[in-house]
């Protein structure tokens, strides 16, 4: 997975039918100039860190037919306690 | 998945049968000079922003048969909407 | 999808037997140096723009059990018609 | 697969329910700058060198349904053992 | 798929039951700094120049259940032949 940053979110209201309703933020990898698009199930907001999981997986994670979507947030980072941990 | 912008169109005579009838277009991933060919449903234009999903899922989007396509625009991007929000 | 440039091709004696028979070939990514090897079903020739498809759609393309080929050549571009658009 | 050193480890409170419970650790993959978050099954520590499988192979190793997990730790590197072959 | 070259091998005793026995080498992207291990199921020695395939189709080779594993020596490179084609 990646650890990333929320920087905004993406508004498509021309889009294949079979993309999930709810939303699609913009994140930069950590460490990186690499920005994705991924899909937020939790509803996370802009500054915040997160988990982003990529390729089939974040589509077999959604419930009936696998849709088009690559990227998943599977979770918040908890800064803290993960600092605590040296890195 | 990965925001790009519309580049160009292309056109392949010499094909395998299993490449679906449509538009391949040539993205260009924003903040980077990664370009991919992407299949496009949506009828997209050139200089439009895009969202492009890549892998087996772009695959698996296709009735029946999945074909050998590993990358597929899935929606438009709202510009001024997603604007908003701070990108 | 890859837009590519083949650049030679590869022969492999010692070999799993899974491998299909046919041509493996050397491309470059176009407008990078990354170099990838693609199985090529369409006899395609140095120097000529290729359409790669890359991942398990590659493999799933083949008849039978999928072999252990992540990299396939879809399509041979057509430089005239495609510079009509813009790239 | 590739070749990484673990350097801390995530804790994420708010989360997708089908995250499994255990660790998850950010390693660097040595020889670059790349950061990745994998799951750990095996209990490594920071700075322990180990395997990281990626992609879809890391999700079907969970017994039933594939979690969104997307990055694994599949073994820990014997150092000495693996400096004798020259590396 | 890569062409690559291997430069060492990696040796693993505390590993996952589900990690195959046989070699996992090192193996350096001829034309890059990026470095990769990859099950041999052929017996590669060092500087020997072979062809690795990445990702789920590395898994789906081996017989029975896919094991964790995401990148395979498919082949080892003919140098002399292959050279003559202009690489």
């Amino acid at each position: 997975m990646l650890r990333a940053t929320v920087t905004g979110r993406i508004w498509s209201t021309k889009r294949l039918k079979e993309v999930p309703a709810g939303s699609i933020l913009e994140v930069v990898v950590d460490g990186s100039s690499t920005r994705l698009l991924a899909f937020d199930p939790l509803g996370c907001g802009e500054g915040e860190s997160v988990i982003v999981a990529t390729g089939s997986v974040a589509a077999a994670w959604f419930p009936g037919e696998a849709p088009p979507i690559d990227a998943l947030i599977i979770g918040s980072i908890d800064e803290a306690a993960s600092a605590r941990t040296g890195k």
